[in-house]
Parts: C-alpha cells; sequence; structure tokens
C-alpha cells in the first residue's frame, strides 16, 4: 500500500470502526465485473489455462455476483505492463510471473522460482506454513497489490539449443530468452540474456534473433512449437525448479470486496496452483515421448555447467542482499527449504527409489 | 447412488425438466447447516486440520449461507461409522481416509494410498488431469456419495517397532497397526494386522496389545507422542507413499445444493488436498530433528524387506482383480503413474541431485 492510499483506508477504517455496532459494512452490493489481464497470449498451454480457471471458478463459486472477465497480454495491455496496470488502478487483477516484475522489486523472483532455489512442493510449503504468503503481502503493501500464489509449472526444462553445451564457455555470446535472476546468472557466463513474453518466443528463435529459449517443459514447449525449429532440448534446468504463477488484485479492489469474496479469490487462487501443477505434470511425461519420437535428442549438461550456474547464481543473490527486503525473503526461503527437504528425501525419495528398484 | 434414490431421482429430474423453461430450479433458499461427521478424535494433528479448514472455507466462502459443524470422532458416529452414516443420510459427509473403507469396496484403497503406489504428486496428477477424480465418482454412484480428495500427509513414515527389522521373517507374528491394502500385504508376511482408529493407537501401543504400528510422520507422530513408548523409528515405509484425504457428501444432498455451492464445495476440497499435504511437510523436517535429539533412532528397511513388500503387495492387488472395478482403477492409476513419473525424475530428480552436490 502506498502511503496515499494508507491515509484514505485509515479514514474509511475509523467511519467503519464508529457505525460497526450500528450497521454491516457497506460492501458493494450487487452483480459486480473485475477485469483480469495476463502476461499471456490466450490460449498458451497451461499458463494461459490457468489464468482461465481462477477466473471461470471466482465466477461459478459466487454465482456470477463476481463475474471474473481475462483480457489476455495485448487485448487490453501487453504483458509486461500488468502490474503497473493492476497497481495503478487501470485494471483490477492480473494473472501472470511475478519474476517478470524483478525490475519493481527484485524480491517478486521468489513468487515464481530463483535459481538454485525451490522445488514446487518446497514452495507450497514455505508459502502456505513457513511465511511465504505473509512476505508476497509485504511486497503488495508497497504496490497496492494483493497477491495469491495461483499457478506452477514444476521443475522447468533446460531448454532449446541450437549447438550442445560442453562446458560453461558454451554460453559466452549466447543470445538466450531467460527472464528473472536465471536470465541475471546466464549472463554472468557472458550469455546474452533477452526477457521476451512467451507468444513471442517463437518467432524470435525462429529468424535467429536469439541462439536459444527455455519456455517450460515437454507439453508446453511442443504446444509452442520449438521442436520444429531445433532438436537439441536439455531437461533439467536450474532456473527455475518449481516456477509459481500469481494472481494480484488491486489492493483498494481488494478491501472493497465482502470477506466472502475475499477469502473466494484466496482459496480460487490456491486450488489452481495444485490443479495447474498437476496439468503440467500429468502431460510432460507423454509429451517428452512424442518428442523423442519426432527425433528430439535429450541432452543433461555436465557437471561443470551446473558448477557454472552454482556460482552465478549465488553471485546473484549477493547483489541483491544489500536490499533488506530481499534479504528477509531470501532469508525466510532458504530456511524453509532447507528444513522441509531432508524429510522429502529421507521418506518420498528413499521410497521412489525402492520402487523403482524393486517393480524395475 | 442405490437403485431406490435413483428412482427417487428421476421422477424429481423430470419434474423439473418439464418447469425449467418457466422458472430457475427450486434450490434451497436461506442459510443451511451441514453436519460434517470425520474419521478423526478432535485436534489430531493434521487430519482434523485439514477436516476443519474445509468446513470453515466452505462457511466463510459462503458468507455462512452453507455453514459445516464438524462432529469429530465419537461426537456423532464412530470413526469408522462415517461412510454408512453419510450414505445413508445420518449425516450429510465426512471427512475421513477412504482405505478404511475397503470392506465396503477395496477400490476405495486407491483414493487414499495402495502399497507400491503413488506419491502425492502422481496422485494430484491422476485425480485432476487423468482420470482419478471420475473414477471416485464412480465408486460413489454406487454408494450415493459425493466424494472429492481434501487432504493428504505425504509419504508416510515406516512407523514405530519395539525392535529392529532386520529381514521379512522379523514381521512373523508381530501384532501391527497398518489400515488398508498396506495392511493387507503385511499380513501376507505374517503379522498379526488390526485397524485402530487414530485416537486409539496410543493406548494399544502403550499397553502391548500391539507390538508396533504406522501412523503418519514425524510431525503428527511426536505429537501422539508414540517416541514416549519405543525410540525406533523406520523413516521410509511401502504402504502410504501419498496418503490422500476425502470428503465425501450423501449424494442427494450434494444434488439438491446450487451449482454455485457445489462448485464451493469442490474447490474447497482441492484447495485442503495441498494446503495439508504442504502442512505435514512443512513440519515433518524440524520434528525428525527433535525426535532424534530426543533419542529416536532412525532406521531404514533393508533391501530384503523391500523386495517382501513389493511381492506381497502385488499378491493383494492381484486378489482384487477378478472385481472389474478395482481392475479399472487400477490400471487408470497405474498408467497415470508410469506417464508422469518418468518426467518428474528426468526433471525435477536431476534438478535435486546436482542441487544437493552443488550447495553441498
Amino acid at each position: 500500500m502506498d502511503r496515499r492510499s494508507f491515509l484514505k483506508n485509515s479514514a474509511l477504517g475509523g467511519t467503519a470502526a464508529a457505525a460497526a455496532t450500528l450497521a454491516a459494512p457497506a460492501y458493494a452490493q450487487g452483480k459486480r465485473t473485475l477485469t483480469m489481464v495476463t502476461t499471456w497470449g490466450r490460449g498458451l498451454a497451461g499458463v494461459h489455462d490457468a489464468a482461465q480457471r481462477v477466473a471461470d471458478n471466482i465466477t461459478a463459486m459466487t454465482d456470477g455476483m463476481l463475474t471474473i472477465d481475462l483480457k489476455a497480454a495485448g487485448e487490453l495491455v501487453g504483458a509486461f505492463e500488468v502490474f503497473d496496470a493492476v497497481s495503478s488502478g487501470q485494471a483490477d487483477m492480473y494473472h501472470g510471473a511475478d519474476y517478470y516484475f524483478v525490475g519493481q522489486h527484485p524480491a517478486y523472483a521468489f513468487f515464481t522460482a530463483v535459481p538454485f532455489g525451490m522445488t514446487a512442493q518446497e514452495l507450497a510449503n514455505w508459502y502456505y506454513h513457513a511465511g511465504g504468503m505473509e512476505k508476497h503481502d509485504e511486497l503488495g503493501q508497497i504496490f497496492n497489490l494483493k497477491s495469491f500464489l495461483a499457478g506452477n509449472t514444476g521443475a522447468q526444462a533446460g531448454g532449446w539449443y541450437r549447438q550442445e553445451i560442453n562446458g560453461p564457455e558454451d554460453f559466452n555470446g549466447l543470445k538466450f530468452r531467460m527472464p528473472g535472476l536465471g536470465g541475471k546468472a546466464l549472463g554472468k557466463l557472458g550469455a546474452s540474456v533477452q526477457n521476451l513474453p512467451g507468444s513471442e518466443v517463437y518467432q524470435a528463435l525462429a529468424s535467429g534473433a536469439i541462439d536459444g529459449t527455455e519456455w517450460i517443459g515437454p507439453w508446453a514447449d511442443e504446444k509452442a512449437g520449438f521442436q520444429e525449429i531445433t532438436k537439441t532440448y536439455y531437461t533439467a534446468g536450474f532456473h527455475e525448479p518449481g516456477a509459481g504463477l500469481s494472481v494480484a488484485t488491486n489492493r483498494e479492489v481488494f478491501e472493497g470486496l465482502s470477506p466472502a469474496h475475499q477469502k473466494v479469490i484466496e482459496v480460487a487462487c490456491a486450488e489452481t496452483h495444485q490443479w495447474n501443477l498437476a496439468q503440467f505434470l500429468a502431460n510432460n511425461g507423454t509429451a517428452l515421448q512424442r518428442l523423442q519420437s519426432a527425433g528430439v535428442q535429450i541432452r543433461s549438461f555436465p557437471d561443470s555447467v551446473w558448477d557454472a550456474f552454482g556460482r552465478a547464481s549465488q553471485e546473484v543473490h549477493d547483489e541483491n542482499m544489500g536490499d533488506e527486503i530481499y534479504k528477509s525473503v531470501y532469508d525466510s526461503a532458504m530456511t524453509s527449504m532447507r528444513a522441509s527437504s531432508r524429510w522429502i528425501e529421507a521418506a518420498e525419495g528413499t521410497y521412489r527409489a525402492q520402487r523403482d528398484r524393486v517393480l524395475g
């Protein structure tokens, strides 16, 4: 919340408190339509689906009393303009990947993914039970937004390359699409990093404007059609081990809703986080098989590249540690990650290894 | 749905269809309270929390138009009586673990967990995107229930033992608490298997009525206090690699609700599936450390025991394959598990291994 709206709301709050014993708070009555802008081209597999699901579920659960009107990227504002549009009140809410907005504040990266950071499950553990949601809200107070996680792609693929990567030196001079702090880390290896919205990536790769790109994973990448341009695909990446998507509502709009409608938005967003993650993971396995059948070569980065990714990622974190909010979000996220990952490895990790061994 | 209620609903359906062009369907107006019974003692860590969250979120999202009144195990009916109580209409809905009801139909096991079955994420992939929810609904039609997943414990611990397990022969004659098909598999190894509700397990272990028990994992097990009785704890188990919890609503009650309220129940349940899984996983790591500090010895089953678990589990599945519904649910679940597990291993598995290696 900025200072101006804080003062404005305080004045309203005082009036409401005085009137509280006399009448229920005067929430807007009657049907209401909220405009949702997104960072996704209409129909973009998985990510647009997540935005549509949140919108449809809010509309359905309120019997249309709160109707969400979804405008895809470019229909009202451009993909990367949604943050400012909602913060200023030009639109009511956005669905997008918050690491597109590291220019507004670098700590937004944590609500999508940071390099060498949390898997999707570790993100959920932190967000819903170890302070993550509260950190998201602290950022939202600065920018007049009320944010909730509302989608997840799972661990993203390393991406599409025209040539194999045999050592960290192969990134030197490579024109590569990668947003967020992962992109900044790749820049440390000498790559010329570009941040393009999803709907512009295919054309950039096809025209040679970029040498390679990451997008999401086999299912969404196949739908985007990158296998038509190059056949070299790296499955595991360092940059987005469990990329969260978010809904942010203009904070004054959110605070003007009834508690019931506020809860509907919160629960619809969280439900979509799970639904969308399962959507990607249910589809990636068979998509990977189809890609291989179509001649795509599956590759893994050598350890020397992972080591370089690790050093570069830490440099990027270190550069941001002077920012008090960034450091507080980093500390909160890493503490949670370390606390929860050990049990996941001991129980589920051991189980998976034994299941694979016994079932063959 | 049984035949009697099917006929009854058909008659109502005919009336509604004839009136459809004249007026909106006549859903019950005004505030309504639904009674939720559970298989959990009041306050049982994690599992009672999941029931309470579903209840609270439905009440909050409908502004109390649909108020859920939660009755813990024993407050209206006993833990294992909830299925029949809701099926018959004595209560409106239950929250519980559906594998308690393998006596009603063995295929209910798949909606909690089956031995050597799916992890929590694989269950979500299947349930929300590969036919699992539809299979749950097919079972519900037989028993007059409308079911949704509404909680998950994650991969459960192997459990508490008075003596170490060095080979499969050590299960011979062991009095052990383990519900569902996992328990039936343990019986194949000669164990005397008991199925007790959670709230009765501590007393049974303390009194020597059982020699050992599995419950959930470090956090819930610590709250239950098993470390006061024995110090030998196996972390990874074969029996519940990602145990789902469910809400089932009496089908006639559900069908009498407005589409908006039906959607509220569906979304509230799915949201709790994710929230509850994250709750267990956010708390298990630090609980495991506390247990170790309190002298608990962490153990792993040797490969010979996992091999025996594998053979016994397959025997249990094979014994049920004559049932057409069981076979159809088994085939659906295993096809989905195989399709989604490969990508999870290739992307997240590789990432986790590299993260652990690089970060040390």
